[in-house]
């Protein structure tokens, strides 16, 4: 594990984005050049040598870690985008949300089958999101991933239970509200 | 200027988002590691020295070259995004689209009077988002405004009009559709 203590750099900013819920900030994180240097040595130190072909970065804030890695590793960047926001043709998956759904979509012409990806988000609360990107990524685009990566994970929210047979990691975890 | 040919790796798509409208697609430039080099050396040996204090990225493709450049010359990034996404106090700066408007906004903790930012992204059309954020940096946090990079540039729309006082940079443009 990394010596950085990521925790200090992670601001913590109640009742966002509704009351009752406790946001971890990374606007606190990506603002501190040696905290994401710290975040890029870690990214680096698990991902370097591994036979990754691919980043896939979730919309938007994991495309802040999946420029750093892509960059630090040479690797191509895809972004999993909302609905209607890519302009050729896609793959798609839609997801359940607290309240009705939301659909994320990558291009086809950015995975091939056989690429091994490595998934990329800021944060992994209940996993809905990467599990619904993982499947699209192996389903639909027939690639593999090997790795699903979160600067912050909040396991209490039981993320294991949906994306749990991928390789997850993260650099922090919180344990409850 | 860089050797690179850029025009080769961006992808044009004839009517995105709408019929009509030829859209230049960066997600072809990002899939490639070697472009991304040449825009990451582009931007540093612009920037490199030149006394930035901060990097401010516009939601969401300003996000990985804003990372790109923050990353090399060990800056902050800061976060210009849609109303509502931020968790703190924000400036806020609305502008006109072509039907309605928009509001984008920045922390207030994110930047402080006497900052010397650049502001970055992907591409700039009629310059009104970036104008937009370039008054809030100016007016509301008191900070400087020290160049605009884009790596595309659309000059047939005019956004020198808007943007024409600021330092605008770009590494390639385009004349017409």
């Amino acid at each position: 594990m990394s010596s950085f203590d990521f925790d200090k750099v992670i601001r913590k900013v109640p009742d966002f984005p509704k009351k009752g819920i406790l946001f971890y900030d990374i606007t606190s994180l990506i603002a501190d050049p040696p905290a994401m240097r710290a975040v890029k040595e870690e990214m680096v130190r698990r991902y370097q040598g591994r036979g990754i072909t691919k980043i896939v970065a979730v919309e938007s804030r994991g495309f802040l870690f999946g420029t750093l890695l892509a960059d630090a590793l040479s690797l191509p960047l895809v972004l999993a985008r909302k609905k209607g926001k890519l302009p050729n043709p896609t793959f798609s998956r839609s997801y359940a949300l607290e309240y009705g759904q939301d659909t994320l979509e990558i291009q086809k012409v950015d995975l091939a089958a056989g690429d091994q990806v490595l998934l990329l988000d800021d944060l992994i609360a209940t996993g809905g999101t990467l599990g619904a990107v993982s499947e699209l990524i192996e389903q639909e685009a027939k690639a593999k991933v090997v790795g699903i990566f979160a600067v912050i994970g909040l396991p209490f929210l039981n993320y294991e239970k949906v994306i749990g047979k991928y390789n997850v990691a993260t650099l922090i975890n919180y344990h409850s509200e």
